[in-house]
């Protein structure tokens, strides 16, 4: 269980935890205790990415994953994976319980990911509610932050920062200006995501996108009904959210009638130049040490093909 | 979500958590604070439960719970469920926060709850995994009462007295005989509801029982084949664990046939002698005060009939 479901990934999540913290520690040299320590912390956020995403294929009903048949699809497990996702989710507490009792900052991390679990868990709710009422006239850009924002930010891009800085024996209410740019770069990152969901190679991305056919509240559709007239809404409308191959197909051509992949491009290169400026940016008052994490980011994300 | 998923059920846990910490502070009046404090306790081992029944229920497959569908069952819930009961579970970090943080037993209670959480989805999942196997020569007293102690007792009996003693000041560390006994009444309840599965009136239960048509390590299909010949074996071995009516019809047969009920009412007489005089003898070496709490809990599961 473990093995199917923590590995096959690019594991950037728990590793960013890892390099925040060498950041943070401007390039001194770690010791074994801290290796083994923040190593710990970004494999907590591995875990917690598998639970989340042995849940959702089960209520996105997806197919693959990381290239593999989603854990749930597996004949001998099946509806066993709701709890296989729980016991990834306990074992969170355990490893902090482990490597972090008795430091001063233990109650803080305890704090963090459960914070974290429940925005994501949010975000998960206002996406399945948002969709399950399939009603494209509910889609606009702020509905689709709003989910982004809770869904994806958090556990992604907040997360492995603030592990790092807790570790580093920082106070996090002094850290909100980083954590506002972290948010921002995580909602770039899942329109990101919206995007490959769809104009991806499947075997380059190891999963089919399904974004079309569950009728999500991607960034794509949000821009089609934007950008279409009334003919194309009315594409839109009938064959939007059908689990059929000939209208994901239309929906597929409309995209490219209304050259989303250019629309995506303006938006990618606009992104980048404002989160650059605002990391460099003397108002937004970072320490160097914290721009350097938060540029580190930008670069591992900016272009991404996967 | 909460009122379909919180309510309609005994509250016997978050109650227990109440009687228990009026036990501990042998009768002196609770202030206002205290009983809010004890109650939002009580409230989070119901949340807890209610997770834990909208998880069990999609596992099991189950159709009805306290008289109502299950949640999932909904037509407009579906699969959300796994990410509502996520939900439920949040909210016991969000209470617990709001009501203890800056507490000496803040952290105590953080960890007391992870570690209930983790017990009781092992106990499911080598509930699950044992019952998989379709195999009832893997079925035998040690290995329910391994199932039961992990998936029930601890959350069911040992987690109320202890949110009670750390509310009172106490550590856990010294109160290891009262844990002890709890575990077992939790063994003995669950017994309880092993036999109610099958022999209760749905409509006194709410439900209506699956352990036969699921092939669950029940007490009751571990004593049957301890008591069984070799013909009823064969009966057993082709009709348990069969989505058909005849096949539950002919197994409640059996049980009948080998007395089972008999069988109970010798267990539970047994048991509870037992229980009694452990909780009185000396050499437990308990306070007045927790053996009050024992005998309160051992009152209220004595005779059950829900």
């Amino acid at each position: 269980m473990l093995n199917h479901n923590l590995l096959g990934g690019k594991l950037n999540r728990g590793l960013s935890a890892i390099d925040s913290y060498s950041l943070l520690k401007e390039g001194k040299q770690l010791t074994s205790e801290e290796i083994i320590q923040i190593s710990s912390l970004g494999w907590c956020i591995e875990w917690l990415q598998g639970y989340f995403l042995v849940h959702d294929d089960i209520m996105d009903g997806s197919s693959k994953r990381r290239g593999q048949p989603c854990w749930f699809r597996l004949s001998e497990v099946g509806m066993i994976a709701v709890n296989d996702g729980i016991l990834l989710r306990n074992h969170i507490a355990v490893i902090l319980k482990q490597h972090f009792r008795g430091k001063p900052y233990y109650v803080d991390l305890l704090e963090l990911f459960n914070e974290v679990e429940y925005q994501t868990a949010s975000g998960q709710m206002i996406d399945l509610i948002t969709t399950k009422g399939r009603d494209l006239s509910k889609y606009s850009l702020p509905v689709h932050r709003r989910i982004v924002q809770y869904k994806t930010a958090y556990y992604s891009f907040y997360l492995p920062v603030a592990c790092a800085l807790l570790m580093a024996g920082e106070n996090l209410d002094n850290h909100a200006n980083g954590k506002d740019i972290l948010i921002k770069m995580g909602i770039y990152f899942q329109v990101q995501d919206d995007y490959l969901d769809c104009f991806a190679d499947p075997r380059v991305l190891g999963k089919n996108g399904t974004d079309i056919k569950d009728f999500k509240c991607s960034w794509l559709v949000v821009k089609a009904l934007e950008l279409c007239n009334e003919e194309q809404r009315k594409l839109l409308d009938e064959n939007y959210g059908q689990d059929d191959g000939a209208c994901v197909a239309k929906i597929k051509a409309l995209y490219k009638d209304l050259k989303l992949e250019d629309v995506y491009q303006e938006y990618e290169n606009n992104t980048y130049e404002e989160l650059k400026n605002s990391i460099e940016d003397q108002e937004t008052k970072l320490s160097k040490a914290m721009q350097a994490v938060l540029k580190s980011f930008l670069a591992k994300i900016y272009k991404r093909k996967k």
